[in-house]
Protein backbone atom coordinates (compact mmCIF):
# COMPACT_ATOMS: atom_id res chain seq x y z
CA UNK A 1 0.00 0.00 0.00
CA UNK A 2 1.44 3.42 -1.31
CA UNK A 3 1.82 6.38 1.18
CA UNK A 4 -0.81 9.39 0.01
CA UNK A 5 -0.05 12.73 0.42
CA UNK A 6 -2.84 15.38 -0.78
CA UNK A 7 -2.11 18.46 -0.23
CA UNK A 8 -4.57 21.79 -0.49
CA UNK A 9 -2.67 24.87 -1.37
CA UNK A 10 -2.79 28.33 -3.42
CA UNK A 11 0.49 27.05 -4.89
CA UNK A 12 0.30 23.88 -6.12
CA UNK A 13 3.14 24.62 -8.65
CA UNK A 14 5.25 24.82 -5.56
CA UNK A 15 5.07 20.36 -5.88
CA UNK A 16 6.57 17.93 -5.75
CA UNK A 17 10.01 20.23 -5.82
CA UNK A 18 12.32 19.44 -4.14
CA UNK A 19 10.32 15.88 -3.70
CA UNK A 20 10.85 14.82 -7.07
CA UNK A 21 14.77 14.56 -6.98
CA UNK A 22 16.59 12.41 -4.52
CA UNK A 23 15.49 10.17 -2.10
CA UNK A 24 11.45 11.05 -1.92
CA UNK A 25 11.61 11.78 -5.83
CA UNK A 26 13.45 8.17 -7.08
CA UNK A 27 10.54 7.05 -3.89
CA UNK A 28 7.73 8.57 -6.11
CA UNK A 29 8.86 6.81 -9.20
CA UNK A 30 8.37 3.64 -7.11
CA UNK A 31 5.14 4.66 -6.35
CA UNK A 32 6.12 3.99 -2.44
CA UNK A 33 4.30 7.34 -1.68
CA UNK A 34 1.91 9.27 -3.94
CA UNK A 35 1.27 13.14 -4.55
CA UNK A 36 -1.91 15.18 -5.39
CA UNK A 37 -2.25 18.44 -5.13
CA UNK A 38 -5.85 20.53 -4.55
CA UNK A 39 -5.60 23.83 -5.63
CA UNK A 40 -7.63 26.05 -2.98
CA UNK A 41 -8.45 29.08 -5.55
CA UNK A 42 -11.06 26.13 -7.12
CA UNK A 43 -13.08 26.43 -4.59
CA UNK A 44 -13.15 30.19 -3.87
CA UNK A 45 -16.07 32.46 -3.98
CA UNK A 46 -17.23 34.65 -7.08
CA UNK A 47 -15.93 35.58 -10.23
CA UNK A 48 -12.30 36.52 -8.66
CA UNK A 49 -12.08 32.76 -6.71
CA UNK A 50 -11.88 34.85 -3.31
CA UNK A 51 -10.39 32.69 -0.29
CA UNK A 52 -9.79 35.35 1.65
CA UNK A 53 -11.60 38.17 3.49
CA UNK A 54 -10.41 40.95 6.38
CA UNK A 55 -10.60 39.55 9.96
CA UNK A 56 -13.33 40.25 12.58
CA UNK A 57 -12.69 42.60 15.42
CA UNK A 58 -9.60 44.09 13.34
CA UNK A 59 -6.16 43.91 12.37
CA UNK A 60 -3.83 43.59 10.08
CA UNK A 61 -3.57 41.09 6.87
CA UNK A 62 -6.34 38.25 5.37
CA UNK A 63 -7.88 35.58 6.84
CA UNK A 64 -8.48 32.14 4.95
CA UNK A 65 -12.30 31.84 4.62
CA UNK A 66 -13.74 28.69 6.19
CA UNK A 67 -16.20 27.81 3.79
CA UNK A 68 -14.22 27.87 0.88
CA UNK A 69 -11.09 25.64 2.99
CA UNK A 70 -13.95 23.32 3.70
CA UNK A 71 -15.34 22.62 0.31
CA UNK A 72 -11.35 22.14 -0.44
CA UNK A 73 -11.19 19.65 2.31
CA UNK A 74 -14.43 17.87 1.92
CA UNK A 75 -13.37 17.53 -1.81
CA UNK A 76 -10.44 14.46 -0.42
CA UNK A 77 -11.34 13.82 3.11
CA UNK A 78 -11.28 10.30 4.11
CA UNK A 79 -9.89 8.30 6.87
CA UNK A 80 -6.22 9.88 6.96
CA UNK A 81 -4.71 12.72 9.32
CA UNK A 82 -5.66 16.33 8.17
CA UNK A 83 -2.97 18.42 9.36
CA UNK A 84 -2.85 22.52 8.97
CA UNK A 85 0.45 23.78 9.00
CA UNK A 86 1.18 26.76 11.07
CA UNK A 87 3.25 28.56 13.68
CA UNK A 88 0.57 27.96 16.28
CA UNK A 89 0.56 24.47 15.87
CA UNK A 90 2.17 21.75 18.61
CA UNK A 91 5.83 21.55 17.13
CA UNK A 92 6.96 17.99 14.80
CA UNK A 93 8.55 15.68 16.61
CA UNK A 94 10.48 12.45 15.08
CA UNK A 95 7.95 10.35 17.09
CA UNK A 96 5.13 11.76 15.52
CA UNK A 97 7.18 11.54 12.05
CA UNK A 98 7.34 8.35 12.96
CA UNK A 99 3.63 7.18 13.50
CA UNK A 100 2.84 9.07 10.62
CA UNK A 101 4.79 7.12 8.08
CA UNK A 102 3.28 4.00 10.24
CA UNK A 103 -0.34 5.62 8.34
CA UNK A 104 -2.02 5.33 5.26
CA UNK A 105 -0.94 8.99 4.32
CA UNK A 106 -1.77 12.27 4.97
CA UNK A 107 -3.88 15.90 4.21
CA UNK A 108 -1.88 19.07 4.48
CA UNK A 109 -3.85 22.10 4.68
CA UNK A 110 -1.19 25.25 3.48
CA UNK A 111 -2.20 28.47 5.08
CA UNK A 112 -1.25 31.54 3.56
CA UNK A 113 -1.60 35.64 4.87
CA UNK A 114 -2.50 35.83 8.45
CA UNK A 115 -3.63 31.86 8.45
CA UNK A 116 -7.31 29.80 8.95
CA UNK A 117 -10.45 31.00 10.13
CA UNK A 118 -10.47 28.89 13.59
CA UNK A 119 -13.95 27.26 12.77
CA UNK A 120 -12.77 25.42 10.24
CA UNK A 121 -9.94 23.56 12.10
CA UNK A 122 -12.12 23.45 15.18
CA UNK A 123 -14.91 21.40 12.78
CA UNK A 124 -12.38 19.31 10.61
CA UNK A 125 -10.80 18.76 13.75
CA UNK A 126 -7.61 19.36 12.28
CA UNK A 127 -4.11 19.08 13.78
CA UNK A 128 -2.24 21.73 13.94
CA UNK A 129 1.35 21.31 13.61
CA UNK A 130 4.65 23.67 13.47
CA UNK A 131 7.94 22.94 12.07
CA UNK A 132 9.69 25.49 14.25
CA UNK A 133 9.52 28.57 16.14
CA UNK A 134 10.07 30.56 13.29
CA UNK A 135 7.47 32.28 10.80
CA UNK A 136 7.06 30.70 6.92
CA UNK A 137 5.30 33.13 4.17
CA UNK A 138 3.18 30.16 4.35
CA UNK A 139 2.78 25.99 4.76
CA UNK A 140 3.80 25.05 1.42
CA UNK A 141 7.79 24.42 2.61
CA UNK A 142 6.11 23.32 6.12
CA UNK A 143 4.43 20.88 3.64
CA UNK A 144 7.73 19.59 2.30
CA UNK A 145 9.67 19.15 5.16
CA UNK A 146 7.07 17.22 6.86
CA UNK A 147 6.47 14.42 4.10
CA UNK A 148 10.80 14.56 3.25
CA UNK A 149 11.03 13.27 7.29
CA UNK A 150 7.78 10.70 6.67
CA UNK A 151 8.90 9.44 3.23
CA UNK A 152 12.66 8.62 4.22
CA UNK A 153 11.03 6.09 6.83
CA UNK A 154 8.51 4.54 4.48
CA UNK A 155 10.13 1.04 3.69
CA UNK A 156 12.25 0.75 0.91
CA UNK A 157 13.01 4.30 0.48
CA UNK A 158 16.69 4.78 2.08
CA UNK A 159 20.19 2.21 1.53
CA UNK A 160 23.04 1.80 3.47
CA UNK A 161 24.49 5.58 2.46
CA UNK A 162 21.67 7.02 4.48
CA UNK A 163 21.15 4.57 7.43
CA UNK A 164 18.56 5.69 9.78
CA UNK A 165 20.82 4.42 12.79
CA UNK A 166 22.11 6.36 15.51
CA UNK A 167 20.50 9.80 14.26
CA UNK A 168 19.73 12.83 16.07
CA UNK A 169 16.39 12.46 17.59
CA UNK A 170 15.90 8.45 16.76
CA UNK A 171 18.19 8.32 20.40
CA UNK A 172 17.08 11.04 22.58
CA UNK A 173 20.32 12.85 22.52
CA UNK A 174 21.89 14.78 19.43
CA UNK A 175 24.55 12.84 16.97
CA UNK A 176 27.96 12.38 18.26
CA UNK A 177 30.54 13.99 15.84
CA UNK A 178 31.53 12.26 12.49
CA UNK A 179 34.88 11.96 10.72
CA UNK A 180 35.97 10.50 7.56
CA UNK A 181 38.94 10.23 5.02
CA UNK A 182 41.56 11.43 4.80
CA UNK A 183 42.98 10.88 8.46
CA UNK A 184 45.40 14.00 8.44
CA UNK A 185 43.56 16.31 6.56
CA UNK A 186 45.44 19.90 6.65
CA UNK A 187 47.18 19.02 9.87
CA UNK A 188 43.82 18.52 11.79
CA UNK A 189 43.81 14.97 12.59
CA UNK A 190 40.62 12.66 13.15
CA UNK A 191 40.76 11.72 17.08
CA UNK A 192 43.12 8.85 17.55
CA UNK A 193 40.57 6.72 19.46
CA UNK A 194 38.90 6.37 16.26
CA UNK A 195 41.60 4.64 14.96
CA UNK A 196 42.26 2.54 18.03
CA UNK A 197 39.87 -0.81 16.37
CA UNK A 198 38.72 -0.94 20.01
CA UNK A 199 35.46 -0.59 19.65
CA UNK A 200 33.85 -0.30 23.67
CA UNK A 201 36.30 2.82 23.47
CA UNK A 202 34.93 4.15 20.71
CA UNK A 203 31.21 3.66 21.39
CA UNK A 204 31.96 5.39 24.95
CA UNK A 205 33.91 7.93 23.64
CA UNK A 206 30.62 8.63 20.94
CA UNK A 207 28.35 8.29 23.70
CA UNK A 208 30.61 11.28 25.78
CA UNK A 209 30.58 13.19 22.48
CA UNK A 210 26.71 13.12 21.98
CA UNK A 211 25.71 13.73 25.88
CA UNK A 212 28.44 16.77 25.49
CA UNK A 213 26.91 18.56 22.61
CA UNK A 214 23.21 17.85 24.00
CA UNK A 215 24.65 19.51 27.09
CA UNK A 216 25.72 22.49 25.58
CA UNK A 217 23.30 23.12 22.54
CA UNK A 218 20.26 21.63 23.70
CA UNK A 219 19.82 21.87 27.65
CA UNK A 220 16.08 21.80 27.35
CA UNK A 221 16.02 18.07 25.60
CA UNK A 222 19.24 17.00 28.46
CA UNK A 223 16.82 17.72 30.83
CA UNK A 224 14.12 15.88 29.24
CA UNK A 225 16.79 12.82 28.92
CA UNK A 226 18.02 12.82 32.62
CA UNK A 227 14.55 13.35 33.66
CA UNK A 228 13.48 9.76 31.86
CA UNK A 229 16.79 8.05 32.93
CA UNK A 230 15.64 4.85 35.46
CA UNK A 231 16.04 6.02 39.57
CA UNK A 232 19.90 4.53 40.30
CA UNK A 233 19.11 2.35 43.53
CA UNK B 1 22.14 46.00 -1.64
CA UNK B 2 20.32 42.61 -2.61
CA UNK B 3 20.11 39.19 -0.20
CA UNK B 4 22.86 36.96 -1.61
CA UNK B 5 21.99 33.56 -0.75
CA UNK B 6 24.53 30.93 -1.76
CA UNK B 7 23.92 27.70 -1.32
CA UNK B 8 26.40 24.27 -1.32
CA UNK B 9 24.54 21.12 -2.12
CA UNK B 10 24.79 17.90 -4.22
CA UNK B 11 21.02 18.35 -5.61
CA UNK B 12 21.36 21.94 -6.75
CA UNK B 13 18.41 20.77 -9.24
CA UNK B 14 16.39 22.02 -5.75
CA UNK B 15 16.58 25.05 -6.03
CA UNK B 16 15.14 27.67 -6.46
CA UNK B 17 11.65 25.29 -6.02
CA UNK B 18 8.72 26.24 -3.58
CA UNK B 19 11.17 29.78 -3.40
CA UNK B 20 10.79 30.78 -7.37
CA UNK B 21 6.99 31.25 -6.64
CA UNK B 22 4.82 33.44 -4.92
CA UNK B 23 6.39 36.07 -2.32
CA UNK B 24 9.67 34.59 -2.65
CA UNK B 25 9.42 34.33 -6.10
CA UNK B 26 8.54 38.01 -7.02
CA UNK B 27 11.06 39.42 -5.08
CA UNK B 28 14.12 36.83 -6.88
CA UNK B 29 12.24 38.36 -9.75
CA UNK B 30 12.64 41.93 -8.47
CA UNK B 31 16.42 41.30 -7.53
CA UNK B 32 15.74 41.51 -3.66
CA UNK B 33 17.64 38.49 -3.37
CA UNK B 34 19.87 36.73 -5.16
CA UNK B 35 20.11 32.69 -5.25
CA UNK B 36 23.82 30.96 -6.18
CA UNK B 37 23.75 27.42 -5.98
CA UNK B 38 27.33 25.35 -5.80
CA UNK B 39 27.58 21.67 -6.61
CA UNK B 40 29.50 19.85 -4.04
CA UNK B 41 29.97 17.04 -6.61
CA UNK B 42 32.23 19.33 -8.95
CA UNK B 43 35.17 18.97 -5.66
CA UNK B 44 34.25 15.16 -5.58
CA UNK B 45 37.65 13.39 -5.55
CA UNK B 46 38.99 10.90 -8.65
CA UNK B 47 37.10 9.56 -11.52
CA UNK B 48 33.79 8.92 -9.50
CA UNK B 49 34.13 12.52 -7.91
CA UNK B 50 33.42 10.86 -4.59
CA UNK B 51 32.00 13.12 -2.00
CA UNK B 52 31.77 10.71 0.90
CA UNK B 53 33.79 7.72 2.29
CA UNK B 54 33.16 5.46 5.63
CA UNK B 55 33.13 6.61 8.85
CA UNK B 56 36.87 6.34 11.15
CA UNK B 57 35.22 3.95 14.37
CA UNK B 58 32.81 2.31 12.42
CA UNK B 59 29.07 2.39 12.48
CA UNK B 60 26.61 2.58 9.77
CA UNK B 61 25.76 5.54 6.64
CA UNK B 62 28.57 7.87 4.77
CA UNK B 63 30.11 11.13 6.17
CA UNK B 64 31.05 14.39 3.99
CA UNK B 65 34.55 14.39 3.36
CA UNK B 66 36.33 17.53 4.52
CA UNK B 67 38.82 18.10 2.09
CA UNK B 68 35.83 18.09 -0.44
CA UNK B 69 33.30 20.00 1.96
CA UNK B 70 36.27 22.87 2.11
CA UNK B 71 37.26 22.83 -1.44
CA UNK B 72 33.33 24.05 -2.20
CA UNK B 73 33.36 26.31 0.47
CA UNK B 74 36.77 27.91 -0.37
CA UNK B 75 34.77 28.93 -4.04
CA UNK B 76 32.56 31.13 -2.47
CA UNK B 77 33.55 32.22 1.14
CA UNK B 78 33.14 35.52 2.19
CA UNK B 79 32.39 37.62 5.55
CA UNK B 80 28.71 36.29 4.93
CA UNK B 81 27.79 33.47 7.62
CA UNK B 82 28.19 30.16 6.83
CA UNK B 83 25.63 27.86 7.95
CA UNK B 84 25.54 24.02 8.03
CA UNK B 85 21.91 22.55 8.45
CA UNK B 86 21.89 19.56 11.06
CA UNK B 87 19.65 18.20 13.13
CA UNK B 88 22.37 18.29 15.53
CA UNK B 89 22.17 22.42 15.34
CA UNK B 90 21.20 24.93 17.86
CA UNK B 91 17.42 25.32 16.88
CA UNK B 92 16.16 27.84 14.34
CA UNK B 93 14.71 30.66 16.16
CA UNK B 94 12.76 34.29 14.65
CA UNK B 95 15.35 35.98 16.25
CA UNK B 96 17.60 35.03 14.31
CA UNK B 97 15.66 34.88 11.47
CA UNK B 98 15.22 38.85 11.72
CA UNK B 99 19.01 38.91 12.43
CA UNK B 100 19.85 36.88 9.24
CA UNK B 101 17.42 39.35 7.30
CA UNK B 102 19.76 42.33 8.27
CA UNK B 103 22.90 40.48 6.89
CA UNK B 104 24.46 40.79 3.55
CA UNK B 105 23.28 37.33 2.80
CA UNK B 106 24.29 33.60 3.97
CA UNK B 107 26.05 30.43 2.55
CA UNK B 108 24.18 27.16 3.60
CA UNK B 109 25.77 23.88 3.55
CA UNK B 110 23.09 21.08 3.22
CA UNK B 111 24.56 17.75 4.17
CA UNK B 112 23.42 14.31 3.15
CA UNK B 113 23.81 10.77 4.28
CA UNK B 114 25.38 10.47 7.89
CA UNK B 115 26.33 13.71 7.92
CA UNK B 116 29.65 16.33 7.55
CA UNK B 117 33.14 15.69 8.58
CA UNK B 118 32.97 17.58 12.43
CA UNK B 119 36.95 18.77 11.36
CA UNK B 120 35.38 21.29 8.88
CA UNK B 121 32.46 22.51 10.30
CA UNK B 122 35.23 23.56 13.29
CA UNK B 123 37.76 24.82 11.07
CA UNK B 124 35.53 26.46 9.03
CA UNK B 125 33.64 28.05 12.09
CA UNK B 126 30.04 26.99 11.02
CA UNK B 127 27.01 28.03 12.62
CA UNK B 128 25.33 24.59 12.81
CA UNK B 129 21.51 25.21 12.66
CA UNK B 130 18.23 22.87 13.30
CA UNK B 131 14.88 24.10 11.44
CA UNK B 132 13.13 21.59 13.96
CA UNK B 133 13.39 18.18 16.40
CA UNK B 134 13.13 15.50 13.01
CA UNK B 135 15.19 14.15 10.78
CA UNK B 136 15.31 15.19 7.11
CA UNK B 137 17.11 13.52 3.95
CA UNK B 138 19.16 16.66 3.78
CA UNK B 139 19.16 20.15 4.18
CA UNK B 140 18.40 21.55 1.42
CA UNK B 141 14.72 21.88 2.75
CA UNK B 142 16.18 23.10 5.58
CA UNK B 143 17.62 25.17 3.58
CA UNK B 144 14.34 26.55 1.70
CA UNK B 145 12.79 26.94 5.23
CA UNK B 146 15.40 29.54 6.39
CA UNK B 147 15.60 31.35 3.31
CA UNK B 148 11.65 31.48 3.09
CA UNK B 149 11.22 32.87 6.33
CA UNK B 150 14.46 35.31 5.75
CA UNK B 151 13.34 36.70 2.78
CA UNK B 152 9.78 37.45 4.01
CA UNK B 153 11.92 40.28 5.74
CA UNK B 154 13.57 41.46 3.64
CA UNK B 155 11.85 44.66 2.89
CA UNK B 156 9.74 45.45 0.42
CA UNK B 157 8.83 41.66 -0.04
CA UNK B 158 5.47 41.43 2.22
CA UNK B 159 2.58 43.39 1.12
CA UNK B 160 -0.57 44.49 3.40
CA UNK B 161 -2.05 40.99 2.81
CA UNK B 162 1.17 39.20 4.26
CA UNK B 163 1.26 41.52 7.54
CA UNK B 164 4.31 40.87 9.68
CA UNK B 165 2.23 42.04 12.82
CA UNK B 166 1.18 40.28 15.78
CA UNK B 167 2.10 36.89 14.16
CA UNK B 168 3.36 33.80 16.36
CA UNK B 169 6.97 34.65 17.24
CA UNK B 170 7.24 37.99 16.78
CA UNK B 171 5.29 38.66 20.01
CA UNK B 172 6.47 36.01 22.91
CA UNK B 173 2.93 34.01 22.52
CA UNK B 174 1.49 31.95 20.37
CA UNK B 175 -1.20 34.06 17.91
CA UNK B 176 -4.64 34.30 19.06
CA UNK B 177 -7.65 32.26 16.82
CA UNK B 178 -8.66 34.56 13.38
CA UNK B 179 -12.08 34.89 11.90
CA UNK B 180 -13.02 36.04 9.03
CA UNK B 181 -16.65 36.46 6.55
CA UNK B 182 -19.35 34.33 6.73
CA UNK B 183 -19.89 35.67 9.96
CA UNK B 184 -22.56 32.37 10.27
CA UNK B 185 -20.91 29.40 8.74
CA UNK B 186 -23.13 26.64 8.91
CA UNK B 187 -24.57 27.64 12.20
CA UNK B 188 -20.99 28.33 13.65
CA UNK B 189 -20.76 31.59 14.12
CA UNK B 190 -17.66 34.01 15.18
CA UNK B 191 -17.45 34.88 18.66
CA UNK B 192 -19.86 37.80 19.29
CA UNK B 193 -16.87 40.30 21.03
CA UNK B 194 -15.77 40.14 17.65
CA UNK B 195 -18.81 41.87 15.86
CA UNK B 196 -18.72 44.37 19.21
CA UNK B 197 -16.69 47.11 18.00
CA UNK B 198 -15.24 47.77 21.22
CA UNK B 199 -11.41 47.83 20.46
CA UNK B 200 -10.34 47.28 24.41
CA UNK B 201 -12.92 44.41 24.95
CA UNK B 202 -11.21 43.14 21.24
CA UNK B 203 -7.87 43.23 22.54
CA UNK B 204 -8.21 41.97 25.76
CA UNK B 205 -9.86 38.68 24.35
CA UNK B 206 -7.05 38.36 21.76
CA UNK B 207 -4.58 38.62 24.26
CA UNK B 208 -6.36 35.94 26.46
CA UNK B 209 -6.36 33.51 23.63
CA UNK B 210 -3.02 34.15 22.96
CA UNK B 211 -2.23 33.03 26.56
CA UNK B 212 -4.58 29.95 26.47
CA UNK B 213 -2.77 28.46 23.82
CA UNK B 214 0.55 29.37 24.40
CA UNK B 215 -0.59 27.18 27.79
CA UNK B 216 -1.81 24.21 26.16
CA UNK B 217 0.23 24.18 23.58
CA UNK B 218 3.12 25.43 24.48
CA UNK B 219 3.87 24.94 27.77
CA UNK B 220 8.09 25.71 27.34
CA UNK B 221 7.22 28.93 25.35
CA UNK B 222 4.63 30.12 28.26
CA UNK B 223 7.27 29.57 31.16
CA UNK B 224 9.39 31.64 29.46
CA UNK B 225 7.25 34.34 28.63
CA UNK B 226 6.30 34.02 32.49
CA UNK B 227 9.73 34.04 33.61
CA UNK B 228 10.53 37.10 31.68
CA UNK B 229 7.66 39.38 32.85
CA UNK B 230 8.53 41.96 35.16
CA UNK B 231 8.14 41.37 38.54
CA UNK B 232 5.03 43.31 40.08
CA UNK B 233 6.27 45.59 43.15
Amino acid sequence: MSFRATILTLFPEMFPGPLGHSLAGRALGDAIWSLDCVNIRDFGQGRHRAVDDTPFGGGAGMVMRPDVLDAAIASVADDRPLIALTPRGKPLTQARVKSLAASPGVILLCGRYEGFDQRVLDVRNAEEISIGDYVLAGGEIASLALLDATIRLLPGVMGAAESAEDESFSAPLLEYPHYTRPADWNGHAVPDILLSGNHQSIAAWRRAGAETITKTRRPDLWAHHIASQPARP
